[in-house]
């Protein structure tokens, strides 16, 4: 009895037919297209599809399209909620070849990469240029531009510079039956019609793939002022927020708040040195990007000194040395050391209206207390944009008691009209719960855009909706 | 033979019968209905509606859909293309009365109000709270919230605050079948699933109605540093925006270009002091709003005084009191004078990249001169956001010269790849030229949005696309 072969789908001969053999890989070819950071479990995909330019790109979904193959576009796979992790049977289209730089124009303050460039790479490439792509997250050395826009990307510098939506100019796309999308515009203004890139930004890759960008750049800071500040609750915080940013007017580029068990923990799972004497309930890491590095780190003295006169903190210290600030930064992103050391976590990411992040957290608090008194959680968060994280320590790995702590958190989190998702998106991890921040009438326009854009549901089905 | 009353279309009928006659006035009733700043002439409405809430306005659509009436939604009618013009027979919906300041929440940063709101009188409150609404410009004593948002409002603070579309956290539409959607956001960061406000703003009426809005706030100023700057030519402009931003890091909060024949003209007409005593080719209007006045004024003279050492300005004049500054402003406002004086005018609202605002200007110029040497042609804009505002003065009347003079300035705009409307928006007068912005693939996804979410094609029919 002879063996045959299993048979080569007829859209993998297709395309294979069309575009050669390296740009269409089976799907078992490359395991690190099978998952993203988030760990979920996906299916092995038909094949990873690799174009190197948009026309190759959109001749492949011209493909799929014609005969009705579900695709799932991925980028530096750092997404934390399965966002690009492929279903059984699916292709995959990485974007990992079109990773040029096209063009830096610092007169026009722009930077036009292909979607598959890796952050860092584009960062570097601005600054050395004399322009700073504000751009800017933990993942910056593996993720891609292309999926820090399909996600919207946010990070710690965001109450400066905007999430990643503001910082994007224009953006080219090819929708699910291979129509490129072209909206290159480079202006900061331009209301000639409606401004369709919106529509792909944050969409987490249901609605077109995207292929190229124009950023928006800043202008380069000269210096960096950075200290880590002691306070007694979320209403100092709030009162020393209000105060930096009215006497900075907008400058403060960072103002990261830190819970004392954050904090004790991160020093310890790291190996840190604890950067104020005493012991104090809350912390604030704050940073201002400047242009006149001496003066302005003397304005950002003045800033604190006023703080402490007021009574609005209770300690402070300055960096004195780039290494003092690595050192400050060090416990905000000791985060890494945590997760290892009390693995399994559930890790939060949410948002609430910016005056109610202490109740939140307070009401959180104690929900875990409550219902999980041996649940070590620690907080912290972005104050500026509303953002708190939460990680729950040495989860239990029973589904229900997941489920009961995510209620425990998404719970409180609904009641002051906040984002179960303030930066990650949805995927496929937070499906389940998007209804506690979006209502119906979202929801179904949400369909209604994905029916008008996508009609036969190809594009990375499953996920979000 | 008796005469009988025009018979009342059963859609007015209808609608006074769920609503009331105060809420339901003839379309002739109040003639300021009829047209916006444009002058556009448009047609006499069947009716005027004016809701007092959300729910009434959403009743009204619902029964304007049952009818299959047209609709144009109306805010403070200072448009300048007739995107609020309505068409005989259309029904016009005022957002008048739905003009509550609701919350200002200085904690969270935000300022809730109704789309009618009066931008003057939010921008006013939030003062008066201590906190900036940065969406601004010249018709704030006129326009709307809701129009702002609908039509993207830029300004001259977009350099540093951005348009009106950053600065929109949440939004409440009714959609064309009287459909509520609430996406009342109030967080900087959120994403949990896609960002639907977005294509509300700046839609100019073709897929909701803008009911309510959370405006996002900013620090309010301490103070303000102004100058008025002479410069060589474009390219020198360019070189000292560049310094500015990064000696002042970001702070700068309006770059206003005036090239010599627009400021001797506005000096003219507003019968103005000259701000500077020698006679210059091109001229800048900075301002820095800031946190720290004293320490900040000194940051702002340094700029300066570099920036002239370097040999990238030719003089200087920096405002000693807010009368200087304001006498400095009143050259830039003088446009209105200037339209005054020189009607009619061809106003021009473009943008291109930033790197060729000077030589989209010499051409234009260039080419006007060639075809027509009698006119005057006057030049300025917002140089951060690539905006460059052309009026051709006492402009012939007839069609076909008025159509040639767009050409000689659209047909320049579309080689720069830039925008044949950068603030003003399409709506009827710009409809004409929307191709040279806007590709062929863009227009038909408009018009796939168009049908998703208003299928009948009733609201703001006509405009834009």
């Amino acid at each position: 009895m002879s063996q045959s072969a299993p048979a080569v789908p007829p859209v993998i001969v297709a395309l294979r037919a069309a575009l050669g053999a390296d740009e269409v890989l089976a799907g078992d070819a490359s395991p690190r297209h099978l998952k993203d950071w988030s760990g979920v479990a996906g299916g092995l995909p038909l094949a990873i599809l690799r174009p190197r330019s948009t026309d190759e790109l959109s001749r492949m979904l011209a493909i799929c399209h014609a005969h009705d193959q579900a695709v799932v576009p991925q980028g530096g796979l750092s997404g934390l909620c399965g966002g690009a992790v492929p279903g059984a049977g699916e292709v995959v289209v990485s974007l990992e070849r079109m990773n040029r730089i096209e063009r830096i124009d610092i007169d026009s303050g722009t930077v036009t990469v292909e979607a598959g460039a890796i952050l860092q790479n584009v960062q570097e490439a601005c600054r050395e240029a004399g322009a700073l792509l504000a751009v800017d997250l933990g993942a910056r050395g593996s993720c891609q531009a292309g999926g820090n826009v399909a996600t919207n990307a946010g990070g710690n510098r965001v109450i400066r510079y905007g999430n990643t939506r503001d910082l994007v100019l224009g953006l080219e796309v090819v929708l699910a039956d291979g129509t490129v999308l072209s909206m290159m515009n480079q202006m900061v203004k331009n209301n000639a019609g409606m401004d369709l890139k919106h529509l792909f930004i944050g969409s987490e890759g249901l609605l077109g793939v995207v292929t190229r960008i124009v950023f928006k750049l800043q202008p380069l800071p000269r210096g960096v002022s950075t200290a880590i500040v002691a306070l007694d609750d979320y209403a100092a915080a709030l009162r020393f927020l209000r105060h930096a940013q009215q006497s900075l007017s907008g400058q403060v580029s960072a103002f990261e708040i830190m819970w004392r068990d954050y904090l004790q923990t991160a020093v310890e799972a790291g190996r840190l040195r604890a950067p104020l004497a005493g012991d104090y309930p809350v912390y604030v890491l704050i940073d201002m990007h400047c242009g006149q590095p001496d003066t302005d780190a003397r304005r950002f003295e003045a800033m604190l000194e006023q703080a402490i006169e007021a009574g609005w903190i209770l300690d402070a210290a300055i960096a004195q040395s780039v290494a003092d600030a690595e050192a400050f930064w060090s416990i905000r992103d000791g985060v890494a050391e945590v997760l290892r050391d009390y693995a399994p976590t559930l890790n939060f990411d949410v948002s609430v209206p910016v005056a109610h992040i202490g109740d939140c957290a307070q009401r959180v608090r104690a929900n875990l207390e409550r219902d999980w008194p041996q649940l070590k959680a620690l907080f912290f968060g972005h104050v500026g944009d509303g953002n708190l994280h939460v990680v729950v320590c040495k989860v239990p790995q029973d589904h229900d008691s997941l489920e009961r702590i995510e209620e425990a958190v998404y719970g409180v989190v609904r009641d002051y009209g906040g984002s179960i998702s303030a930066e990650h998106g949805i995927g496929l991890l937070k499906k389940p719960w998007l209804g506690y921040s979006r209502s119906a009438a979202e929801i179904a326009l949400m369909h209604s855009l994905k029916q008008a854009l996508d009609p036969k549901g190809l594009l990375n089905p499953g996920k979000v909706l």
